[in-house]
């Protein structure tokens, strides 16, 4: 590739979702795209890398301005065959999404989606994820375009802070058209798992999860608020678990 | 099971690692054991969860005070089907390792051992992950027992604040004795990663990802800087990405 802005793009709702195609579609016009996604959905995968299985990867298209691949990999190791294994450089931006479904709250945790932002913010690289709030695969999304494009284009102009991405989620298409933009924290909400108990064809029990999302956080300036009201929440994210309010309260030398 | 504390007990290397069955055999003295594990390795699994093919479980010992299942699941699945399908009432910790491995620094993020007790710390169940900092089926553990025990005394006597579970990792073991216990923050410590490409006696290339551990940290209170100086690294984690510092500096309206 030449010496155009490079973006990087992933997702983790396989290569053929809509809402990758949108956003590789989308982002050509900001400069040369390497697109790497897996060829199954890794939705839910979090942080993981591939460590039982080797990674494989194939090239599937390659034409001026856009190379793609795709992998056996979560959306974090395509991240880091991206910088590791495909570039002789580090991409300008990476891009992650569009995912179909929230990674609002605690979706957060799950999400490869924003993973695969954080994965890049590791390297300072600016770092965007992108979801809608709404499941399935035929979701329409004609309306993030917009925002999608306003977003990228204040980070590709004004850069993010160092080791900070950010979570975006559009609120579900409706009628009315988004209010704006709101920068949001996370909210405090989660899910209350269940399991759904089956018998498979040899008589043994099985599992599938399910669950109910419970939003306690009544809080005015979250994420599930923001979307609640027809707002983009952005929120910037960063990779660091440490409760620091606690380090100075705990004392186990007692 | 009776009135007696309930202790779950998960881990990220397969059921019949040492780490775990130490770990078991340290708790079974506070309390009634409920021990989840995978059949396999779920090393770098971090906060993923299983969608995508059903879940499988296999109780494997019950006895006086101690129920042990495997499944196919992940470490958060683990602790999730402790709560809701195996449980009826949430336990009174949680307690995940001992992890064959650090999990400090950015390792955090790619632990299914510090995910297993974030995600007990989602429904405020006091819950600790415990790593040794060095790898392999067969380290040496001896030295960690007295300080499982003094952290898991105090946490049960004085419990953890709502939403906050303890990172623990412990140096590798050493002629010396650990210095003591220092409550720290995560390091900013990353990988840099690299692949290996081979063939396959099909002839197809195929990738195995390594990397290198750079600690650009040079800050003296990091869990990093710690177990260098064979302290054992507490760091009070949570789930909370958000970026706080730059809510307001951030403007998308303009």
């Amino acid at each position: 590739m030449g010496k155009k802005r490079l973006i990087l793009i992933t997702n983790d709702d396989g290569f053929e979702a809509r809402g990758y195609r949108r956003l590789i579609n989308l982002m050509r016009q900001y400069g040369d795209v390497i697109a790497i996604s897996s060829v199954e959905s890794m939705s839910a995968m979090s942080h993981a890398i591939t460590m039982k299985v080797p990674l494989r990867t194939r090239l599937v298209r390659k034409e001026d301005g856009l190379v793609e691949y795709v992998t056996n990999g979560t959306p974090v190791d395509n991240v880091k065959m991206g910088k590791h294994l495909f570039l002789d450089r580090m991409p300008d931006l990476v891009v992650s999404g569009i995912n179909h479904g929230s990674n609002a709250a605690i979706n957060i945790i799950y999400s490869g989606t924003v993973a695969a932002a954080l994965e890049a913010a590791i390297d300072h690289i600016p770092a965007i994820g992108f979801s809608v709030n709404e499941y399935g695969a035929d979701i329409e999304m004609t309306h993030v375009d917009e925002y999608v494009k306003k977003i990228t284009e204040k980070v590709i102009k004004e850069g993010l802070p160092e080791g900070i991405a950010l979570n975006v989620n559009f609120p579900k298409y409706s009628a009315e058209p988004i209010k704006g933009i709101k920068v949001v924290r996370q909210a405090k909400a989660t899910w209350r798992e269940t399991y759904e108990e089956r018998t498979d064809p040899y008589g043994q029990k099985y599992y599938w999860m399910g669950g109910v999302f419970l939003d306690g956080d009544g809080r005015p300036d979250t994420d599930e608020k923001a979307l609640a009201e027809n707002y983009v929440a952005v929120v910037p994210v960063k990779i660091d678990f440490t409760a620091h309010e606690w380090i100075e309260k705990m004392n186990f030398d007692d």
